[in-house]
C-alpha cells in the first residue's frame, strides 16, 4: 500500500521535480514543501530520502531504494506501475483535480451533442438547409457507467442532473471479488457512490439486462490486469443500440470486438477519448471505425492549479501522519 | 385575461380539433372532454359555445363570438394573438409539456458541445488527425438567461447543474414595469424563479456589467410588443466574447445588429433555433452570418403526449372553476 513517511523522513527528503513541470508549478511545490527543487532525472543528487513530483519515475530512482513518496501529476498511474515493480514502502499519490468535473462535462457534452444532432446541424447549416432533424430527450434514458469511483461518480451525477437513470457497474470480474448481487454494493465500497440510481457488479445477471436497456455505456475504468480488454465481444454482444463512450483507458477496450459491434449495429456510435496506442498515426485503422469520433485524450486534462491543490492536500495529510485520500493502492492499481 | 367558462357552458360546448392533430391525440382529447370531436375549420358546425384545440384560429371562428376556450398545442401563442383581436372573454391555454426540459437540454447540449469542440473534433477525425484541441470547463462561467419563466428557469437550472453561475434577466424595458434594482426581484414575480443565482431587471445597470462578464447569453423571451428587436445594437455592444443562443422567438433579435457584433468579435458565436422568418430560404443571408449555426426551430418540439397531458390539466382546473396554470394573459401575450 505504500507507507506514509514520518516527520523525520519528510523533513530530510530532497524534492525532485520532473522537467516538464512549469516554472510556476515548481515554485508552488517549493512553497508547499518549504525546500528547493532539484531535477528528477536518471542522475540523482547526493543521498537521503527522495520526494518526487512528476509523471514518470526514472529507472535509477526506482531502483535506488531512496524513494519515500511520489506524487503523480496525472490521475492514471498505470504507466508508472507498469514500468516496473513499485519501490517497497514508497507512497504513491496522484492528481485528480477537477478531473471528475471535466470528464463529466465531456461525457454529457458528447451525449447531449448526439441527442441534439450537433454535427448534423453544423453540416446542414453549411448547406443552407432548413430542416428539423430528429432529436432526443435524454431524460428518462439509461446510462451504464463502468467505474464507480470519483470519475464515474461525477459522470453519473451530471447525467442524473439531465434526468438520466444512472447505473454504476463496480468491481471487475476476475479482480478476485466475486460478482455481487443485484442492488447490493460491491465489497470494498463503504458507502453508496453518489450520482448513481443503482450500482451492480460486473458479470452479474443484472449487467446483461442493463446493457440491453441502456442508451449510453460509459467506460471510466482504470487500467489494471483485470480490466485489459474488459469491453470485449461478450459485453458488446449484450448492447442493443447504445452509444459507447470511453473516458477510462484505451486498453480496456478490445477494438476488434468494438468494430464488430459497430458494424453489426449493436453499438450505435462510439466516442473514444483514449486508445491503447496514443497518439494514433494517420494510417491507424482506428480512424476508420464506423460512426466513431476520437478526441485525442482531451477529456481529463489536469491544469497546474489542479496539481498544486492536490499535492498540497496530500502534503497536509502526510504532515499530520494521515494517509492521503489521493493515495494509490499500488497492488490494486488505482 | 379570458374568463374561465362555467360548468353549464362547458357542458354544452362543441369540441373542435384542428386537422393537423393525430388521430390518437384526437381520441385522447375526446376521452378527456367526454364528447366527440368535429373539425376546426372555416365552416362552423351548428350553434352553441365552442371549445377548440389546435395551433391557429380560423377567422370565422374568431369572429363568431361563440369561442369560450382555445387550447393551443404550442407554447408560443404570439401567432394566435397577432392574427387579430382575441375574442372577448375567451380563455386561452397553451401546451408547455416537457418543453422546459427539452429546451434546457438543447441549450446545455450546444453550450457543452462548444466547450468540448464537438464540431471541430468531428472534422479533425475525418482527417485522421490526432491533436488535442483547447476545451473549456463550463463550471465557473456565467450565463445570462433572458426570461425567468418556465423555460428560462429550466435552462438556468440545468446550466447550474454544470456549475455555471446563472443570472436571470426578468421583465423587459418598455413593458410598463420600471427597471428593478440590483438583486431585487422584478415586480410581478412572487417567488425567486428556481435555477438562478441572481435575477436582475433588463436595463438595470447590472445588466451591462453582467453582459460584459458573461460567457453565454441565452434568449428565452416570448414575442410581445416590448420584446421585438430586444437583442439589438445596444445590448450586443455590451457583450465581451459571449456566445449568443436564442431559443425564444426570432423577432426578438435584430439580425443586422447581431451580424455587426459577430463581425466585430463582441459576440463569439451564435446558435439560433428561431428566426423571424421561418423557414429560411437557401438564399437567405442569415445562413452567411459568421460563426453561426441555425437549428431549424427544433429545440422545443411538443409531442402528442405533452398536448394531452397539459390539456387534461387545464380541463381539470376549468371543471373545478379554477384558472389553469397554463392560461395565457392575452394582454401581456404569454
Amino acid at each position: 500500500m505504500g507507507v506514509v513517511p514520518g516527520p523525520e523522513l519528510l523533513a530530510r527528503a530532497r524534492l525532485l521535480v520532473a522537467p516538464e513541470l512549469s516554472p510556476s508549478l515548481v515554485r508552488e511545490v517549493e512553497r508547499i514543501t518549504g525546500r528547493g527543487a532539484e531535477p528528477l532525472a536518471d542522475e540523482m543528487p547526493g543521498d537521503g530520502p527522495l520526494l518526487c513530483v512528476g509523471a514518470a519515475l526514472p529507472g535509477p530512482v526506482r531502483a535506488a531504494e531512496r524513494l519515500v513518496w511520489f506524487h503523480s501529476v496525472n490521475a492514471g498511474t498505470d504507466p508508472l506501475l507498469a514500468a516496473g515493480p513499485w519501490p517497497a514502502g514508497a507512497l504513491l499519490t496522484r492528481t485528480v483535480g477537477r478531473m471528475g468535473e471535466r470528464i463529466a462535462q465531456y461525457v454529457v457534452g458528447w451525449v447531449l451533442a448526439e441527442c441534439q444532432a450537433v454535427p448534423e446541424y453544423a453540416a446542414q447549416h453549411a448547406r443552407a438547409e432548413w430542416r428539423r432533424l430528429p432529436t432526443e430527450l435524454v431524460a428518462g434514458q439509461t446510462a451504464l457507467v463502468y467505474g464507480t469511483g470519483r470519475i464515474g461518480g461525477a459522470v453519473a451525477g451530471l447525467l442524473r442532473s439531465c434526468g438520466v437513470r444512472t447505473v454504476g457497474v463496480g468491481r471487475t470480474a476476475g479482480s478476485g471479488t466475486p460478482p455481487v448481487g443485484v442492488d447490493r454494493m460491491p465489497s470494498g465500497f463503504d458507502r453508496m457512490p453518489s450520482g448513481f440510481d443503482r450500482v451492480i457488479g460486473a458479470d452479474a445477471e443484472a449487467e446483461a439486462e442493463e446493457l440491453a436497456g441502456a442508451r449510453w455505456v460509459v467506460g471510466a475504468l482504470p487500467l489494471t490486469g483485470a480490466t485489459e480488454g474488459f469491453f470485449g465481444a461478450g459485453r458488446f454482444a449484450a448492447v442493443r443500440g447504445a452509444t459507447f463512450v470511453n473516458v477510462g483507458r484505451g486498453a480496456t477496450v478490445d477494438l476488434a470486438a468494438l468494430e464488430d459491434a459497430l458494424r453489426g449495429g449493436g453499438v450505435r456510435r462510439a466516442v473514444l477519448d483514449v486508445l491503447a496506442r496514443e497518439p494514433a498515426a494517420p494510417d491507424d485503422p482506428v480512424w476508420r471505425l464506423p460512426r466513431t469520433v476520437i478526441t485525442s485524450h482531451s477529456a481529463g486534462i489536469t491544469a497546474d492549479e489542479d496539481v498544486a491543490q492536490d499535492f498540497a492536500a496530500c502534503w497536509e495529510a502526510v504532515r499530520e501522519g494521515r494517509r492521503p485520500g489521493l493515495a494509490v493502492d499500488v497492488g490494486r492499481g488505482y
